[in-house]
């Protein structure tokens, strides 16, 4: 899945990031219509955002809602120069150019999106989907995925939101799926924990071994299931009953979230970092509220510890 | 104060981790005492931690107490080796071993602290104060300092906390606060944010430039100024009336504490990605709650954004 060096496997196609800014945003629209139906009291408020040095976004921000705290999905695209570094940063390999200094135009388009209900027994939901090339057309790629974060572990939900993710897959290559599941797993742990932020999905970056147009079907397959995949366990859960302690438990794992998505997660370090990308739509993916006590430990036996022990040892859900 | 290479200012003192440890832990004790004291409720739990690799700490933390919601102080005392990369992450400058591939054995004794009141009039403080060293006397130096977050300006508190620390530094060195003062003001700069996490204090890093008895002696003098530097502040304001509003506020400053800790905290970073410190008692310095909304905003000319225009362009308190 993923190459090193550059992107020699198939031609570039002038329009995808043309393709892709369209696509997303219908995606976007799409999701926010639904998610506000779920909602049923929430809107989101659209907030257009210009990038001095190149390119800008939309994004799309709820709060304060029936069943979601604060959800946000923000569509970028941005163009600019970039130095070596940075996109040696961004793709954790060496590049192929040969002056050392010289700043390499490109350009990126994505869509981001998390969305943190208030019922502890709903869970979080984030996805990504990207694009990303050089204007030589010597690197590009794609990249993005979807994945869950409950506080709790509902099997026949994860059963249900991995079942969805499968299906996708498989219609586009059965490899896929295991390949991208387990990426998930690796993606999403936090190291100095020593478990992951939640319970996985799919995740793919340096996607360029076929032919653009396949990938590009395959994300937008994949974006267009955010909704069958996460809106019926929201639907199931969003008037559960839940406990005092329940909520703190979800606020904890609020805070790993943070915790993830600031020390461990490479598109908010490097877009924090570099200032490519604006520090407010990077950032609208932290919850409303998130919590920390010192060496919280759950009760042997309770859900909450079935639940870090999800964490920390991913099961394969179908 | 920053020298660069190893330190050859002045001869190392073979005692100074034991008599660190002894000077951090008799600071430790006292200081619980005055803040339990002043917080008439919560108690500081102790809690022994050992390092399997060598060395290890005594936590202290005190939760849901009266004036404070949360409260840390940690001291640890760690030997054992380091990779020559993590010397250099350590210190931001290159070393003067000859082999790359060889581990530098190295001791370390430090006190850490971070305080998290309740009420939005109360200001959060830090302090850290440590000492390093390789077992061969090449490389030794003190860090530390003292800093004050507050939600909001009043301008009394902060000419007592820099008044405090400006007297300290000065009976060891004029050039000192100045210095110091301007140091925390960098280090404290979250840059994505464009702004400080507080309203700065006292910063010191590599400090090795003189005898080590006399930076010992800076060193206890400047952490037994805690409580006179803090505990008014505390005192004067811990019954103060705060609105919601107020409150939220002062979460949303949390959060930026947050940030600031996981995102720029150079010993923070270097403890969770080296694996060389505790990861509860790394992150026992973050809140007990926090809060992050969309593109939070305060309203021009409000005690808010007077908090905010203090936060950007650090002010001289004395």
């Amino acid at each position: 899945m993923t190459t090193n060096g550059p992107s020699a496997g198939a031609k570039r196609d002038e329009n995808m990031t043309g393709k892709m800014q369209t696509m997303l945003r219908e995606a976007q629209i799409s999701i926010t219509d639904a998610i506000e139906k779920i909602d049923g009291k929430g809107k989101f408020q659209e907030d257009e955002w210009v990038r001095p040095t190149g390119g800008g976004g939309v994004s799309r921000v709820l709060s304060g809602g029936n069943v979601w705290e604060k959800a946000g999905i923000g569509l970028s695209v941005i163009h600019g120069e970039m130095p070596q570094e940075n996109l040696r940063a961004a793709k954790d390999r060496g590049t192929a150019r040969s002056s050392k200094d010289e700043k390499v135009p490109f350009c990126a388009a994505g869509l981001s999106c998390v969305m943190h209900p208030r019922n502890p027994h709903c869970p979080t939901m984030h996805f990504n989907y990207r694009y990303f090339e050089t204007d030589d057309g010597e690197h590009w790629w794609f990249g993005g995925g979807t994945d869950i974060t409950p506080s709790y572990v509902d099997e026949e939900d994860m059963q249900h939101f991995h079942g969805v993710y499968k299906d996708v897959c498989d219609r586009h290559d059965p490899e896929f799926y295991p390949m991208m599941k387990k990426a998930a797993d690796d993606y999403f742990l936090i190291p100095h924990r020593g478990e992951r932020r939640g319970l996985g999905g799919i995740f793919y970056d340096d996607l360029n071994d076929r032919e653009p147009e396949k990938l590009f079907k395959f994300a937008k397959d994949a974006v267009n299931h955010v909704v069958p995949a996460y809106g019926p366990i929201i639907e199931k859960h969003k008037n559960d009953d839940f406990t005092e302690e329940q909520k703190q438990w979800q606020q904890l794992r609020r805070g790993r979230y943070v915790e993830f998505n600031l020390v461990n997660d490479r598109g908010t370090i490097f877009g924090l970092k570099t200032g490519i990308g604006r520090t407010e739509s990077i950032l609208m993916t932290l919850p409303e509220t998130a919590s920390w006590l010192y060496d919280h430990q759950p009760a042997p036996g309770s859900p909450e510890a079935n639940f870090l022990d999800a964490a920390r040892n991913p099961r394969d859900w179908v």
